[in-house]
Parts: structure tokens; sequence; C-alpha cells
């Protein structure tokens, strides 16, 4: 009996070359009946941070799983592969680089971990040099969609052995959150780390006016439910999906516009 | 018993997050068994004609289908989501923006509509802000597949009541046939909404050759069958996989070169 | 019974139209249950060569399966349209146009081949001038997913008539290796037509420093076995998963900095 009925996969691989297609195939000759949703294969080559956002955001979508991603700069090196089950029965598969630690969390933590040490489930017993996704971690994670036990894909590993990586923080603090950018999306929504409750605890709501202030200066743009609240043209701020506060224009790029990138300091306060 | 075997899917989501995705996870955790057909999910942002163009242009080549559309620059406003039943035996789920409306009528008109009301289809009972092809439209369609009755996924609301996005015209007169530029392809060819039909009423048929005119000037151009029947680089017409005249370059893109745009008007007479 | 549980797909069709979902659903209605395997849509519009990389590389990761292939500028003249079967069991369906012959070779070699000229498998009887992908090719390819045989989809044609590119060469004299460039991968990563069996007979392995000579001029660079054994930034080159010679920045694109294009002539020897 399959222990899972669902594969999912993200990678930086692109779409242009034939790297997801073999990863498939590999997955298809291993668990023929395992449905694969992709993610994204866009990452931006070796962003683990991306990758790491991505994943974590779309997991409480998916259907329990076992989710595969590969962000892999240090593929070759001593870093290891890892498998993860997680308290929400998903298992996750990967390099151990901090990609998947947020998803992890938000799969309600690891709950047992090994590192994938036993060659026997690779898709050859040779070490593999550059391309780990379609040599050892999909030809892993089939196995374990048919059923094999995730004790049999290696060594146990220590819970807090995983690395992990610094979550962007969200705090309030006299009536301003305080935050930073997390990510930009395909629409040029630049999402902050700062969570609608904390935006609330600082009186930032649909309605209101605020000021987002960071190294690139200072907005005072209209905080609104949606889209459709502003005119084309305008920046605003609201909650976005994610359940986080984000800067939009409607109709266009407020990334290209405003030059937000990742990781930059950010602090919101009531107008 | 389920009522469809199939899903289709179109959004101007882009691939590089994890929208796409979060939407085949919720649809497959209401059925299962659903096939998912992905159109595109790169029509440009809000570009609710372009999304049209091709939805309405792939639905005859799809299975009968719950075809789910979202091209939603609206969203959040009071604009209504719809369920269309066609004559073809789909279903058609997605904002009632004009979306939807030639490929409606490509699959034989809307027999019956609804409005989606009912929140005990959505994925939460709670009103989404942005991001209703998760949280609304592929929740309701993916119920729909199972076996839902339409009627229970809203309010019954009047077929003339659905919004249309005007036609592009195809007309001929005094050996002139007249129309517009529709839409450009991934190869830079330049479909105009001149039908094969109405440009051979104006004795433009392979061939001869045809005069072009619009904004940007005059073309006198040969009117071919397929791209191996010009030189590589030269500009030609022909009819194309949809039944449109077309102007394209063997090997090049002819939107590049010409600069024409959707919307322009364009007459076509033989030369 | 059906022949083949399984269908892979691969075009210059791009991703933004509805070329792609239209073949997904006509395969679908001819072989509902075959799964499609997507390799990629996005080699450059016509470039046969690069299609014919993509293939051959993946080919070997992907199951038996009837495999169709569409890179076809010359659509609408008298190339014929093939169905070959391999000795590893698979069938290929394209173009004749040498776009299949290194997956061909790859999968042990051609075993039979026939003209698609039976147009009863067709989508359409008529002769289509420009998307032969969703009229000819992946119709027939889903008529022998189904079981039909392939001598019922046309002619049977001598082996030696089909198309076939030249392949790019790899060969050691006086202990240089000497290829070209094949083709670059979404990383940037240069791949090039020397096998690690040849390299390593001009005594180039891991850990050496190796001259690659061209018509760019002369680079001496690290052999090293993976990304993880350079800093970052730095140019260096090693056995792809392929197994062939690459060129390649740890974190950048060589492709970008070295202006390499395929098809270059180069050289390699130990420094």
């Amino acid at each position: 009996m399959a222990a899972f009925h669902c594969l999912t996969f993200l990678t930086d691989y692109g779409l242009e070359d034939g790297f997801v297609a073999a990863c498939h195939g590999v997955a298809y000759q291993i668990a023929p009946n395992a449905r694969i949703i992709d993610i994204t294969h866009l990452v931006p080559p070796g962003d683990i941070r991306r990758g790491a956002v991505v994943l974590a955001q779309t997991i409480r979508y998916l259907p329990t799983a076992v989710h595969i991603a590969v962000v892999d700069p240090g593929v070759g090196t001593a870093r290891r592969g890892i498998a993860v089950a997680a308290a929400s029965g998903s298992v996750f598969v990967g390099p151990d680089n901090g990609l998947l630690s947020w998803a992890i969390e938000a799969a309600g933590g690891a709950t047992e971990a090994v590192s994938l040490t036993d060659r026997s489930l690779w898709l050859n017993a040779e070490v593999p040099a550059t391309f780990h996704g379609r040599d050892i971690f999909m030809p892993v994670a089939a196995h374990l969609a048919t059923g094999t036990q995730l004790r049999s894909a290696g060594d146990v590993i220590p819970l807090d052995s995983l690395i992990t990586l610094p979550r962007p923080g969200s705090s309030v603090a006299d009536g301003v959150a305080v935050g930073e950018v997390v990510t930009v999306d395909r629409f040029g929504n630049i999402q902050l780390s700062v969570t609608a409750a904390d935006a609330g605890r600082a009186d930032v709501v649909p309605g209101v006016t605020v000021s987002v202030s960071g190294e690139r200066g200072e907005l005072t743009i209209p905080f609104r439910r949606a889209f459709g609240d502003v005119p084309v043209g305008e920046l605003f701020a609201y909650v976005d999906s994610a359940g986080y506060v984000s800067i939009a224009i409607n109709g266009a790029s407020a990334a290209a516009r405003l030059g937000l990138e990742p990781s930059m300091p950010i602090t919101l306060h009531r107008a």
C-alpha cells in the first residue's frame, strides 16, 4: 500500500532544460501511481531563501505528500541530504541547507529526520556529483511514497542538528510594526514579514493611511483590503493571501517602482 | 459518480510563485481523481482580453471539463464570481468580467449560470480579499467536478446579465476584408480577426499577393499556406491554426518587426 | 490493453499560448489514461539542434513511452512526419528533420519506422498547414499509446532514409581532447561535446588544471568534481550530469561571461 499518493516538487532547475522532466521520469518509474504537483521550478538559481518562502507559503494548500525541494548551491559538498517527517504527516526531502526549514515549521515541525545515506534507494549506488535531484532526492522520495519507511533512507539524525534559516521578524512596539521585505511575487507585489495581527496591534488596518519607512525613504499610502479598492496606478498596502502586509500598485509592479529588495528592514505605523 | 474527469486552468498567476500549485493542491484534495490540464499561466497580468483569446481558441481541443480561468484585476470588488454551464456540456468558472465570454460562445453558448454565493463550497467560509482562484474558483470547480450540482454553487442569474467582451470584427465589402489585430503568439505571429472565409470572399487566398493596411502603413506580402512556402526572413500572410488570417516571418517575429499591437484596425485586399 | 502508459512531450511552442494545452487535450481524448510528462516547451523557436540535445540527454531517465517532439521550421513543406520504434521499446513521433535522431540513438537505435501517411489517425483527415503537433503528431502518438500498431500509422520507410543530425565530435590525440560547444543550460553552464572518458584519456581529471582553447581565446581553470569545490564566482570545468565536460561559474553564468555559443570548436589539455 502506498504511503503517499502525491509528490510535490520545487527547484531552481528552470523550464528550458530537461532537468525537471528527468526527475519526473525517475519518480514515475518508481511510483507510477503518485501524482506530482510542481510548485515552481523558477526559483532564482541558488536562492535558498526565496525557495524557502515559496515552499512554506504554499505548503498549507497542498495535500499530505512527500515534498521534494532542491535549491542546492552546495551540491557535491559535505552538506547532508535529508528526509524529514513532519507533524502534519508529510515528509520533506532535499538538501540540509535551510531550504526546507520554514515549510517543516508550517507543517507542524519535524518529528523524525534521517540523513540520506542508504544508497539502495538512490538512482545508482555511486555518488553523483551535481544532480542530486535526479539521482538522490527524487528516487528516495518516490520510494517513500510507495511505502518505504523513513528509516530505510539512512541514519537517524537529531532534529536539532537540522539547518534552519533565521525567520524574518515581525514585532510591534510603541505603535510601530517592525519587519523586513520577505519576497516579491510575479506581479511585483512586495511582501513584508509583518503579520496582519502585528499590523493590527499597531492600529494599521484596512481603511487607515500607513507610513512605511526603510532605507529607500518613507511612503505614506492607503491601507486597503483589495486591489479594486484603489485607483489603477496607485501604491497601497494590504494583507496578502499568505497573511502578511504587502505593498502593491494596482495594475503595475511596486517592486520595480520602489526598488525594495528582500531583507531590507521596514517599519510601519499609522500616519 | 464524478460529473467531470478533467479540470482545465488558465490564469495570469505566472510560474515563479506557488500560486498555481496552491490551486492544484486545493483541487486535488477535493477531486483527487480529476486530471488538471494547465492551459497557460502566463497571461500578462490583468490582460482579460488576452486571456479570453487564448481560452476561446484552445477550448475546442479540450475535453468536456470544468474550465477555470482567472485574470481578475477587479478581485475584491463587487464583480461577481460565476459558474456557467455551456451547451457543449462543459462548465466555466471564473470572474464575471468577460474573460470567459468568448470561450462560452465557442462552447455553444451558456445554458445556465450562477453567481458563486454559496460559501459552503469555498475553501473557507470567510470572504477572501485577493486570491479567489485558490479560495473560491478552484474549490467550487473541484466540487462541481465531483458531481455537485451547478445550482448548489449559488444563485441562478440571467444569462443576459453575464459580462461579454466585444468580439473583434471580421467583415468584407467591395473586395476588402476588414478586421483588427487580435493577438501575438510566442513566435511573434500576428493574428488578425479576419476569418479564412472572409479573406476568401475578398479573393485573398493562398497563392495571391495581399495588401495589408493599418495605422503603421501598408504592406504588400505573399499569402501562402505555410512557413515552408516562403524564404527564411520574409514576411507573409497565412491562415493560422485557429482559422484566422495571420502575418508572420519565417524564422523571426513579425510583431517585433512591424510593431502591430492588439486592437489596431487592419484591412486586407488582393494586391 | 494499452501499449504505453506514458507520453512525453518536447516542443518550441512556449508556455504563453494554448498550444501545449491543445495537444494535451487532444491526447487526453484519445488516451485518457496515459500520463503526459512535459520535457520542455522552451526550445528556442526552430532550434532543432537544441531540441535534439535536450531530448537525447533526458531520454535515459524517462520511462518506456511514446515520445513526441516538435521543433519544426519546415512544417507544411514536403518533410515527412515519422513514427520510429527504438530498441528500448519506446516510440518516437515528430518531424523527420533530425530532431529525434540523437534520442533514437540513445534509445538503442531505430528498429522500424513509418511515414505518418494514414489520415485515419490524424485529428481531422484534411491536411493541416501549420500545427502538426496538435493535428498529426499528438493524435497519432496517443493512438499508438492505446495499442494501435506502428504500421497502422503509415507506410514503412527504410531506416537509413531517416534524417540524422551530425553528432558533435569528441576525440583525443597527443594529449589534447577536441570537441565543440554543445549547449548552454539554465544556469549558464556550457556543455562541451568532450566525454568524461575522452577527457580522462587526455589526463584531464578532477584535481588538475585544464587549459581550454577556442576562438574566444584560452582559459586556464581548475577541473573539479562539483560546484562546492570552487569559490563562488570562479570559473571551473567539471563532468556534468549527462557525462560531458562542462565549464561553469559557481553562482553565475559562464555563458554570459565567456560568450561561448553552440558549435564553437574547443580543445582541452592538462595545463
